[in-house]
Order: C-alpha cells, then structure tokens, then sequence
C-alpha cells in the first residue's frame, strides 16, 4: 500500500481526523497516526497505517504533520511538549478556530522553526477525499505550493492568502452561508409540507433555485465591491413588499417565522439607510456594521 | 414576426410584463398588450406587438390571455369588468400574491368559465425568455399541457399540481431561501471584506460551496419527509460549537451579529427539542411551528 509518495502524520483521530488518515492511505501515502485514545488509530492499521505511541513518534515520522484536533487547547496539549521536533518540518493545522486563534498558531509554529499551513475542511467527514470538496489553506504560498499534491489526496486544496487567518476566516463565513441557506431550505420545507409537498419533491426545485441564486451573486459581487447597487433588477422596496407574502403564507399555516422577519427587519434598516430603489446587494451596508453600533 | 403559433395576450406592462411580451414576440408570437398607462404599451410596438385600447380589447384578441400587475386588487380592477368575456379562454396569473388569493382566482375563472393557471416567475426581468429559467404553474394539467410550447417561450415551465395556490406557496418558499443564501452570502462578503478581501474573490469560492451545500439538501430531504434525522455525518451540537466561531469573528470585527445570532438560537432550541445528536435537518421540527405555539 505505502509504496511511494511523501510521509504523513495525522494528529488527531476524531471523525474528521479518520477521514483524513483514510483518504491519505488510500493514495498509498505512508500515514502514521496518533490519538489521545489509541483505539481510534488500531482501526486504522488494517487500512496500512502505522500507530504512533506518542505525539513525540508521532511528528517525528514523517516531514508532514496534520493536525485535526477538537480545539485550540487540545492543539495545544498534545504539540507544546514536542515542539521542538517540529523544526524544519511543516504543521498544517485542520483545528477549528478563530482567524486569531490561527495567526498565534502560526507564530507559535515560526519560533519552533517550523513551516505552516492554517487550514479548512469544507465537507463532511465522508466527503474527504473527493476531488469535488475544497480545502481552504491559508499562509506561505511556497509551503502550499510544497505540500500541494500531497494535501490534493484529501480533496481540492485551495490557497487563499498568506495571511494565516484566512482559512478560517472563509470557513466562518461559509458556514454562515450554508446555516442561513440550510435554514431557509428547511423553512420553505416546511411551508411547502403544511399542504402536503414531500421535501424529496420541493428538493430539486430549491437546488436549481439555488443554481439561480448563485447568478445573482455573480451579478451582486462587484457592487459590494464598488459600493454602489444599481436597482435595475429588483430592488429593496420590491422586495419588502413580496417578503410579507412569504410571512403571510407562514403564518397562516402555524409555522415559524423569526427568520423571514429577521430578514424583513434586515431589509427595513436598509432602506431606513437610503437603499429603497437600490439591488439586495445594498443590504451589506447594514451588515457592515453592528446594529447596537449605529 | 408574428408569422406563427398561438395568439397571446399580456395584460400588465411593468418591468416583468413588459419582458414576458418581449418573449413571447422573440419567439415570433402573435401578441396583444395592453397596459392601464399606454406609453409602456407603446415601446413594445418596434417589437411587433399589437396594442389594445382596452382590458376588453386585449382579451378578445387571443384565446391565451396572461396577466401580470401589481396585486390582486389590480388583476380584479383590471378583469371583472370584462370577466365573461373570459369564458372558453385560458388565463394564465403571473400576479404576485398568497396561495389564498390564487385559490380565489381559479375559483372566480371557473365562475366565467375560464380556464386557469396560477403561475410564479423565478427569475428577474433580464432573464426572462432564458430556458435555464423556472417557471412555476399550478392548476389542472391538461390546461398546463394545451399551453406548454407558448410557455415555454418565457422560461422553463414545471407543473407543480393541480392545486391553484401551490405556485405562490412555492415562489414564498423559494424567495425565502434566495433571502436567506443572499443575506448569509452578504455576511460572509462583510466578514472577509473586514479583512480587505474583496466579494469577487470570496463569491466564486461562496458559489462552489453553495454547491456542496446543493448536496446537503439532497442527503437531508428524505430525512425531513421521514422525521428522522441521524447526526452521523455532523451533529446539531457539533453546529452550535461552530458557529460560536462566526459570531466571535464578526463581533471581533463590529460585523453585525443578529442572522448568526437567530440561527445559532434556532439550532439551540432544536437541541433543546432533543435533537443535539441528529442532523441539522432536524431544525425543521422547531420550524414546523410557531415559537410561541410552543
């Protein structure tokens, strides 16, 4: 199985961490793994990796060493008391975080003497290693550009910046995106199944919705970027006056509506701001800043 | 131009009314307008169409007659004084509205012997005319089949049913979660803009995932349609730790914190339902109903 390709260490073994080991071993890279529990890494030998007694073994094995623990202290936990043999290797850290979080990691790793690569995982554990699924890394470019082929077996390795904080900085604001896009999925779900639509039905339609939806993101970007939002497409006005149609509907079948009226509240402030007759993309000015700050 | 096909009538000729008839004459359709102010009918003349004096005119001109003004008090303003010339005739409502108001429509057509479909444009007026676009119809399907290839000089037509108002239940639905993605895509754009990275570079990234987020659905809708919902590939609780990450990144840069804030309040009180260890789609359970209903 480990026949050719660069060593790697995975540190860290929860769901995510298994996912990774198993999508490196089964690009016949030399994996060797450790856990703060050592069950979790017996499960993996049978797919060729080799277990690690400690953290110290562990990084010593190989010149690449991930680490996907469940925070920051357990980060840092399980490296300070080896890191020292970090020097002249390369971190790249899959650990949940802040952007802050992230920048102190990577002065951390600077004054071990080690390279690093903030990190995030855009899917779900069984997504890793499909092609399709993006991973976000943040920080030197010549370092990712190093370690590319290697990080391409856990999906689609994408460089932001140098700025460490990057990659979590991204994954906060798609997470963001996909919990308000889940939500209202859920919501139109439910609206549709008080009259006896199945969501296996109404399913399809919001994903080529979607497909619609991303156009017009595509049409908005560049006037967040400009600060200016042309409304010759559909304007804030217009849009308050169809959201009650959908709070109307909600309400007069018994279903939730916190999130339309946040969203009808969100289009409010703005057009308070002065963008009745500009785009949605208007609503960023509101967003820019913290309500309790204007 | 107007060589061949059915005759069509567009009553209404706002931004959309105007780009449906703008269609319809593209695809060499014999087309009445009228409009209640006649210069808009007037600039659609260069393009071949014909214009009526009055609402009586227009509808006698051809056997499809499509209606699309600003609310259902405008359609009844508009047709009850010509209703029983409606009889034996199609009339397709593009109106806006509730799925109630729909339901009175078909009701009212049926009254004057007219034939009915409700109908939800998904699209802005530009992409009228698009065959990627959706058009959604709902009403008695031999009437949506009679009409299908004059329809489709708009858009893609899909027949949601036979029930009038499942068109505008839909369209709320569908709005509702273009509201959501575009409020959590202008979140996300504010987050990393507060970092100087620009939306045109974060929206192509934002896009790719709203694809994976595509895939979700797909994973989540027969969990909803079968009130089951196991955590195994990412918790509710797993959710609430992680977007405690995204509130913290947009308070630490005075980002407006309220569409994080109501989700990660939803996602607590589904946890407090008792679904901490199932998957988001069990956050329709708490939508299902409203919050103070419980």
């Amino acid at each position: 199985m480990q026949t050719e390709g660069a060593a790697v260490t995975v540190l860290g073994l929860g769901s995510m961490g298994s996912a990774l080991a198993t999508a490196l071993l089964a690009k016949g890279l030399a994996t060797t793994v450790w856990n703060r529990s050592p069950h979790k890494a017996e499960a993996l030998t049978e797919h060729g990796a080799v277990v690690a007694a400690t953290p110290a073994e562990a990084v010593a094995a190989s010149p690449l060493v991930i680490a996907c623990v469940l925070d920051y202290p357990a980060l840092h936990t399980v490296l300070d008391p080896v890191a020292d043999a970090l020097a002249g290797k390369t971190l790249v850290n899959l650990t949940s975080g802040s952007p802050e979080q992230a920048a102190e990691a990577a002065a951390w790793a600077r004054r071990h003497g080690a390279d690093y690569l903030d990190g995030a995982v855009m899917t779900t554990p069984p997504g890793v290693g499909s092609p399709e699924m993006m991973f976000l890394y943040s920080g030197r470019r010549t370092v990712f550009d190093t370690h590319r082929t290697t990080l391409a077996a856990l999906g689609d390795p994408l460089h932001l910046g140098t700025d460490p904080g990057l990659a979590s900085l991204y994954d906060a604001a798609l997470l963001g995106l996909m919990w308000a896009a889940l939500t209202g999925w859920l919501h139109g779900a439910a609206l549709v199944g008080a009259e006896g639509t199945r969501a296996a039905d109404f399913t399809p339609v919001a994903i080529r919705w979607l497909g619609a939806v991303s156009g017009f993101l595509t049409t908005y970007a560049p006037q967040v970027d400009a600060g200016r939002y042309p409304g010759d497409d559909a304007t804030v006005d217009v849009q308050i006056a169809a959201i009650d149609h959908l709070l109307h509907a909600a309400a007069a079948r018994g279903i939730d509506t916190a999130l339309p009226g946040l969203l009808k509240a969100t289009m409010e402030r703005t057009r308070a701001a002065g963008h009745g007759s500009s785009s949605y993309a208007s609503v960023v000015e509101v967003l820019k800043s913290a309500a309790d700050a204007r």
